[in-house]
């Protein structure tokens, strides 16, 4: 079963907004066996919507299409779809009722353009949105499914959940499409194809391996097709195992999850407390890990310590280190570090200190000069990483790096018991 | 001119990665004046690339394609560019001397499949990658540019800002476009469109306004096009100066920029600094100001204090408190917001201390219960709001809803001056 989909919104083509919505959906499809053939953004323009509808039907049974319906003038998806189908606009009473009942909540009085988001168009099936006023639309002709929802994220995400991909499921007898993901950390794209090449040859037809590199780590990713959902998972289970044993020392998870949760997961297994402190970090590291339900049995928290008072106070790096050394040195990393541990009472503990730029950056220690510093009760690593100029990249950079050397620390310490 | 963008990768269509290029892209591209007609994610699928590429030339001048670059077997993207413009591969000494120089300079072995990188369709024009293997290609055909770029963020935005945007430029004559944001903060979509209603139909054909919703702000968006730059943008000043006269009272910017950006410019430009007590936001808001460029002037850091122990220990939240209220509670949030003034001694202090779920609630706390601090010298204030279920947005809404909150305390405290 293949499905496209179509995001409507100029904010996406004039890069203001990035468009998360496709990949959330697309991975929510995905897991019911459906499969995205395209994802198109086009713009608010009826000629330029009408043409994507036309195309998408052509090569998709199921046509999800978002954003365009809010109450303003620029939003034209609603009429525009009406026209696509050949259909008049008529008042739907349930989502009428859903505005007034919103409106009534916020206790504020309704304006005439709120009324008109109950306007549907006659052929279509109402999707009630609890989290907005713009109801969400369910079409069925010619044997394809249209879905038109809003563009905000969090009402789009209640009703796929709630009823998109319910009716789906019940609408069609949907394939079975199996991922298995083995994240790898430490090694290259090419290097690891080539120690997996046979591996890979040997695959049959109804698998397919891909590799995603990303900063400091690759994921491999293998996609099985078929109609027996034993016998897929089965092909999947047993090319990834061998993939696992081949490369087993690069290995830090056996599911698509990002390394600090698998961090996450092997520290709770083994009742491991963590804390960080970040400098220029900046946060990311502990929103990182923090975003993960269940966090809080391993991370104690941290400080984020821009100044040198908070370096100082919190994490107790000694003022002369600071004067002497600078707050981006290996010895102000391993003050860092050592407090984190000693003040936030954890078992393991990460400090990154460093000049993530665009400015600040001297001879000796240019923009992109990083301290990480990675520790346990029994051992200290600190090493010095040197990046390019641009911030966000050397946030993300060290934070992923810190991260793999935290990895390598844990891996290490169980070696030793 | 317009433009599109193909981005190729099975890993976007099965919800793996979000297309975060596009939207980058897509702004760099406005910024010189082009715009963009569509975004298209498609397969790594020779025959699902031929088509893509042929649907966008027939709409576009410019087609860039990210993704499928790389060394492995998955990437078929040069071979089906090749196919596409009916040529052959050779092989670039230009791309060759950089394979071999960035394997020598991490003083790796070259295997046979980085060789094949420098393999290039014959009627290409090569951009040279500083920061990987894969070589960016340039091709102009029948009047029009094709660029392909590999998909990994880093490679793809050095290649753009390097060669791809100044090339463009030189290429083509670009009319103008201009876009200018209004960043407001607790006032609906709705009710902003009825208050600037006239202003928005009295606007001139050639500028556009748009509404961008996002959790807890509206972005008021003029775009302008023409080809008289002065004209073009005196038009978008004059009625972007009538839009802010009008809604003043929630205007938290004028300019593209994030509710925390604006904090931090306010507060910089008044000299005031600020520190942060996260519990539930778990280092989310630290993170999102300091991504910016520059944050260090007004942010000190602050706590990330996922345990009672560091909200006893560095914030100072009495544990009577804790064991009496609960650590999500507004006694609790008081005490770290006033710990934070204090202790970290800024003029300005955030505090959060919320169940972000989807475990931990409790009858008379529901995950989702939130209670967010913002304090000064001279007032503190608290607030209790309750989020759904959904763990990242709870920390989102907690963290947007906290800057908010300071934001308009910033305001207040002037006006009291």
């Amino acid at each position: 079963m293949l499905a496209e989909i179509i995001t409507i919104g100029d904010e996406i083509l004039i890069g203001q907004i990035v468009d998360t919505n496709s990949a959330w959906m697309a991975a929510e499809l995905n897991n019911i066996g459906v499969r995205i053939k395209q994802i198109s953004s086009v713009s608010d323009d009826k000629k330029h919507i009408l043409t994507a509808l036309a195309e998408a039907s052509k090569r998709a049974d199921i046509i999800l299409i978002t954003g365009g319906l809010g109450p303003t003038k620029d939003d034209i998806t609603k009429k525009t779809i009406a026209e696509y189908f050949g259909v008049g606009m008529v008042e739907s009473k349930e989502a009428l009722d859903n505005v007034i009942q919103i409106f009534s909540r916020y206790n504020r009085p309704m304006l005439d353009v709120n009324r008109l988001q109950a306007q549907i168009p006659a052929n279509c099936e109402v999707i009630l949105n609890k989290n907005g006023t713009a109801p969400g639309m369910w079409f069925n002709e010619k044997g394809k499914i249209y879905v038109s929802m809003p563009g905000v994220p969090h009402e789009m995400m209640y009703m796929m959940e709630d009823a998109v991909i319910p009716k789906l499921k019940s609408t069609f007898t949907l394939p079975v499409i199996i991922h298995k993901t083995i994240l790898t950390v430490g090694e290259g794209e090419s290097f690891l194809a080539e120690r997996i090449a046979d591996i890979e040859d040997s695959l049959p037809p109804f698998i397919k391996l891909a590799y995603l590199p990303k900063l400091g780590s690759v994921r491999l990713r293998l996609s099985g097709y078929g109609e027996d959902e034993a016998i897929v998972k089965a092909g999947i289970n047993e090319f990834a195992a061998k993939i696992v044993e081949r490369v087993k020392n690069v290995v830090a998870a056996e599911e698509d999850i990002p390394i600090e949760k698998a961090i996450l997961n092997y520290m709770e297994q083994k009742g491991l407390t963590l804390s960080v402190a970040e400098s220029c970090t900046g946060g990311y590291i502990s929103h990182l890990i923090t975003q993960h339900a269940g966090s809080s049995k391993v991370f104690f928290g941290g400080a984020v310590s821009y100044s040198y008072e908070l370096k100082e106070h919190i994490l107790g790096v000694k003022s002369q280190t600071l004067e002497k050394f600078g707050a981006v040195s290996e010895e102000t990393a391993n003050e860092m570090v050592t407090g984190a541990l000693k003040n936030f009472k954890s078992d393991f503990a990460l400090a990154v200190t460093g000049i993530a730029g665009p400015d600040g950056g001297t001879p000796d220690k240019p923009v992109g000069t990083v301290w990480i510093a990675v520790a346990s009760a029994n051992k200290t690593v600190v090493k010095k990483l040197t990046f390019g100029n641009k911030r966000k990249q050397n946030i993300e950079r060290s934070a992923i790096s810190a991260l793999n050397m935290l990895n390598t620390l844990l891996r290490e310490s169980e070696k030793l018991q």
